[in-house]
C-alpha cells in the first residue's frame, strides 16, 4: 500500500516547482520503469503491482532496488497515467551539466519546444538515431515532466539534456548548426558532414528570430501537397534520417 | 448564443455512435474551420466568436456559409478543445467510397492504428507528401473523431479515406505493398517505383500477421541507438520522405 502522505507527494511531482524543490521526478509504466532500473539514475522509491512483480522478478532482483507492492488503483490515483497496471518510481533529477559537441557527433537543439508529447517523442527519435545530446532553450517544456518522460518510451535514460540560453550556447559552439525551416536547402541534398547541431523551433513560431544568425545552413523538407507544415517531432525525425542516410557508405 | 439543445448535440458528436446516426461530425479551431470552409465538405452549422469574425470576415463571406456568433466559453463547453477562441462547425460525413490506386500514385494503408493523434498526424503527413488516399482497416480509430480531425491541422479536407477489410483490399489490389517493420530492406535503398501502398501497423503489435503474405516488400528504418521502435506516425513520415526522395531527379 502507498501511504496517504506518499500519494500526496507523488501527485505533487506533476508540478515543476515541487520537482525542482525536491530534486525528484516520476517514472510511470512498465517500459519506462524497466529502462530506469537499468540506467544510471538513482531510484528513490518504487511501487509496483503483483502482476509487474511476477513478470519482471529477474530485472527487479538484478537492479537491487527495494520496492513496495500496491494495487493498480493506487498507482492510478498517485500517478498521471489513466491506466497503470505496472509501476511508478521516483528518481533523482540529474544536475544540469554543460557538455561539448565532439568532432564526430551530432546533437539536437530545441528552441522553445512547448508540448511535452513533442519533446518526449523527439528524445525517443534522437535515441533511435544514436543522438545522445539535446540542448534545450530555457523556454522549453521541462524534461522531467511526467508526460515528457512517458513519451520518451524509456529513451529519457539515455539522453543527455542541457537547459541553457540557446543563443549563448550556439554563439560559442564551433559545430555547424542546421536550422529546420520552411525554406532553405532541400534536406535530401544537404551534406551534414561528421558533426553538427540540428536546431528545431517552436510548434507555432519556429526558430526564434534571434537565433537565425547562428544558423550555418537553413534546411527544409520538400513538400508535395496541401499541408502548411509538419509537426516538429516529425520534422526532426525526417532530418535525423537524412543525416544518417548521408553517412551511409 | 448556442442553444441548450444544440450544445447537447455538439457534445454528443464526440461519440462515434451519434456521429454515425446523424451523419455529422465536429470541426474545431481556427485552422481546421478555415480549411473546412474552403473544402467540398457540406457545412451544417457554424458557431464563431467575434474575434474569429473580425479576423476572417473575407473568408466567411466567400464561403457563403451562415453562422452564429457566440462566446469563447460556449465553444469550450460544447466542443472537445480545452481552449477555443475561434469556431466550431458541424459538417456532413462523406460516404465511405472505395477507390483504386492509380498507376502513378501512392497511398497509405493503416492496419489497426488506434490512437487518434497518430491517425490525424499521419493524415497531415500524407497531405504534406502529396498522398491523398488512405485505406483504413475496420479496426482503426474513426477518422471523424474530434481528436483525429484536430490533429490533421486541416489536412482532413484533402484526404480520401476508405474503411474496409484491409486483407480483402490488398488481396485484390495490383499495386506493390511496402510494409513497415523492424526488419526488412533498408528504406534508404528501396526502389519505390511509381506506384504503391505504404502499409503501417498498430502502435503495439505492428502489422497484423494475416496481412504479412500480402506485403510485396518489407522495409525498415535503420536505427543507431537504444530506442526499440519509432512511433507509427514518425515511421510513416520517414518512409514517405524516402519515397519522395527516390523520385527526385
Amino acid at each position: 500500500m502507498i501511504s496517504k502522505n506518499k500519494v500526496k507527494y507523488l501527485k505533487s511531482l506533476q508540478l515543476k516547482k515541487i520537482r525542482k524543490e525536491h530534486g525528484e521526478f516520476l517514472v510511470e509504466g512498465a517500459k519506462s520503469v524497466l529502462e530506469l532500473l537499468k540506467s544510471d539514475y538513482q531510484v528513490q522509491d518504487l511501487f509496483l503491482t503483483e502482476n509487474f512483480l511476477k513478470c519482471y522478478e529477474e530485472e527487479l532482483a538484478e537492479s537491487k532496488v527495494s520496492y513496495e507492492v500496491c494495487r493498480q488503483e493506487e498507482l492510478e490515483t498517485a500517478g498521471s497515467l489513466m491506466t497503470n497496471d505496472s509501476a511508478i518510481a521516483v528518481a533523482k533529477i540529474k544536475e544540469n551539466l554543460k557538455f561539448e559537441i565532439e568532432k564526430d557527433e551530432f546533437a539536437l537543439a530545441l528552441d522553445d519546444v512547448k508540448d511535452p508529447g513533442n519533446m518526449g517523442t523527439l528524445l525517443r527519435i534522437a535515441d533511435w538515431f544514436g543522438i545522445r545530446k539535446v540542448i534545450c532553450s530555457e523556454e522549453c517544456t521541462d524534461f522531467y515532466a511526467p508526460k515528457v518522460i512517458s513519451a520518451t518510451m524509456g529513451s529519457f535514460t539515455r539522453a543527455k539534456v542541457y537547459y541553457c540560453s540557446l543563443n549563448e550556447y550556439l554563439s560559442t559552439c564551433t559545430s555547424p548548426v542546421f536550422g529546420a525551416t520552411l525554406d532553405g536547402e532541400n534536406v535530401h541534398k544537404v551534406d551534414f558532414g561528421k558533426s553538427g547541431i540540428i536546431l528545431l523551433g517552436n510548434e507555432s513560431n519556429g526558430i526564434n528570430k534571434g537565433n537565425h544568425q547562428l544558423i550555418t545552413k537553413f534546411i527544409r523538407i520538400p513538400g508535395f501537397g496541401g499541408a502548411e507544415s509538419l509537426n516538429v517531432a516529425v520534422a526532426g525525425a525526417i532530418i535525423c534520417d537524412n543525416l544518417r542516410r548521408s553517412q551511409e557508405p
